[in-house]
């Protein structure tokens, strides 16, 4: 954390503005340890040119967040108290310049008119570039969590293949897959999990419901969970009873794009090349059309967070960076296949932090 | 949704306001009855003093808006193409005045900015007190969605009792009344549920863990599900093989507090006194200081809405209002209590949409 706290102080002396705050739960995460449930009432890390950053929460918050928070002061309020009335006693007692703020672009304008009225001269800019610089290179903690969150989402994808039978249902099959999950302690999960069976699969949005298994079906599970505060999202596309030919070529085709994408994965690659390189192979394999997202996006404290990977983005590939390779073809009202891996960029290549074998499978009919 | 359209076109001329705009998922879905889940790019509604209102969402989600959206034009646009763009031609092609607009207080700066690039002068306004006044009162058929989701909350309630048995985790409770809901259709709950045993109980914000059932325990379930986009929030604490004398003691209070308010429920109350005859009932039982929270708060396309209910707040009660009514007592590491209700404001008084039995409940060890 401390790190974190520096290289912004560091950023802000450069760039001369007096004040950087965030106030959404990643960036609380990420620069206080602090994990708490987005609410109404204001939870802000504020970091300064030239003092120590503060920590601003509710006064019931105020004993946790010094169990982690040590860089500097926690200011607490009581539900009858204006927190930025308090914030701007702080400002005045330390007598702190206020010209040029850092926001989050996300700060609501309610917010934002709260600042003024701390300072009506107050100029803003943008807090998110130095946020996404800090974020997008994870350090080894963050990596070893987020290395455990995809070996659960692994065992998510073995509890769903093992509920599969004939006659199930898609939200039979999600239940069986978040209750093997939570029974073992998480409690949460990344996103809305999905479980599309058959043509059910041809739609990339599609929503799980009543539809029940049938011998030939695909199966389409994207699931993650909320593990120590980050993330992790898989996506398995297998086969019940037996594979269709035209279903097993578009199975090979997909697996193949994402080998070829996985293959580019290193330090000053540019990121397009990974979204290109696996385009190009389905659109060579005739499903070009079928294939109407990017590659995949960056992963951490958020599901989808900071660099979004596709054919435009031309920053290189560095050391540290976990993101998703996620190619897929939807052939609507007949069949989709998606294989996604979280990967983690490594000194020389990749490792891909989710494990489950991406080998054609199909799952007998019991 | 054309009563609600009128009903803020009425409003925007008395104002003399020329736009309002919503774009969070609530009031997007209360304005259109497109339901969609939060993303980064921009869904909204644009309601015009004189002019039909317009829905602007991205390309892929057209079709979908216009099954249920037919007050007025959709525009769709591209990854590639700016909404803010497309909105200014709009609003030129159809010679639309931009002086006056009203937007929600949770709106980002980012996008106060993108209006302020399409008119420099540009005065903005809050949208919320209009909304509010309007979702605060809920029609029949969202009435209907209440009743069923309460139903559904219910029925969780009773799947957590019958998970109970002596060694079973909080987070195998929870993972059980989850399963029993998604596997019936279920795709969210309405939060994080929560499963706390015996002294866990004793703080309202404890997270459910591995702490394991004991003969004598209390458990506190608090949950609800997300149905057709509205929400339900029930809680029930029952025993575990037999019941404690000072916990009886408690149950008993908090029983009797909450029915207290509950008999004080009717249109013209204000909803202050809710609050305040629950709050007198505990207080004179010796529990004052173990209840420190408000009695409730609204619930509809939100799981926590307008109004807030606590002891501050002079609005009357009117037909049509939901809420919940949730008094509760935590002894510190000792054991808590909380009862909660979705109750309806009726013609002459109220009707509770959660039905399980509040009666004092011990559950026998198998």
């Amino acid at each position: 954390m401390s790190n974190r706290i520096a290289y912004i102080k560091e950023h802000l002396q450069k760039e001369n503005t007096d004040v950087l705050m965030v106030q959404t739960r990643a960036n609380v995460l990420y620069l206080s340890g602090f994990d708490t449930d987005p609410h109404e009432r204001l939870v802000a890390v504020i970091v300064f040119k030239g003092h120590d950053p503060l920590l601003i929460c509710p006064n019931m918050e105020v004993n946790q967040v010094k169990e982690v928070f040590h860089q500097g002061d926690v200011i607490g309020y009581s539900d009858s108290e204006n927190p930025w009335q308090k914030l701007n006693d702080y400002f005045t007692t330390n007598q702190l310049s206020l010209k040029k703020v850092a926001l989050e672009k996300s700060l609501s304008w309610e917010r934002l008119q709260a600042w003024q009225t701390i300072n009506q001269d107050i100029a803003f800019t943008e807090a998110d570039p130095i946020l996404n610089e800090l974020r997008i290179i994870k350090d080894e903690a963050e990596i070893d969590i987020l290395r455990e969150a995809a070996q659960l989402a692994d065992k998510g994808i073995q509890a769903g293949i093992s509920a599969l039978k004939e006659g199930v249902t898609e939200m039979e099959v999600l239940a069986t897959i978040e209750y093997s999950l939570k029974k073992i302690g998480i409690r949460e999960m990344s996103f809305s999990t999905m479980v599309l069976f058959g043509e059910k699969a041809g739609d990339p949005h599609g929503n799980p419901g009543s539809r029940k298994l049938k011998k030939g079906d695909g199966v389409l599970f994207d699931l993650g969970v909320v593990w120590k505060g980050y993330c992790s999202d898989i996506t398995r596309t297998v086969f019940f009873d037996h594979v269709k030919d035209k279903d097993a070529e578009i199975y090979e085709t997909v697996l193949e794009a994402q080998k070829k994408s996985l293959a580019s994965c290193q330090p000053g690659e540019p990121i397009s090349s990974l979204d290109v390189i696996a385009r190009k192979h389905i659109t060579d394999a005739g499903f070009g059309s079928y294939f109407p997202h990017r590659i995949g996006h960056g992963l951490g404290i958020e599901v989808h967070e900071f660099p979004s990977l596709n054919d435009q983005n031309a920053t290189l590939l560095k050391k540290g960076m976990t993101f998703t390779i996620e190619p897929g073809i939807y052939v609507p009202n007949q069949t989709g296949v998606r294989i996604e891996d979280d990967v983690l960029i490594t000194e020389t290549g990749y490792e891909t932090l989710t494990q489950f074998t991406k080998e054609l499978t199909v799952v007998p009919c019991k």
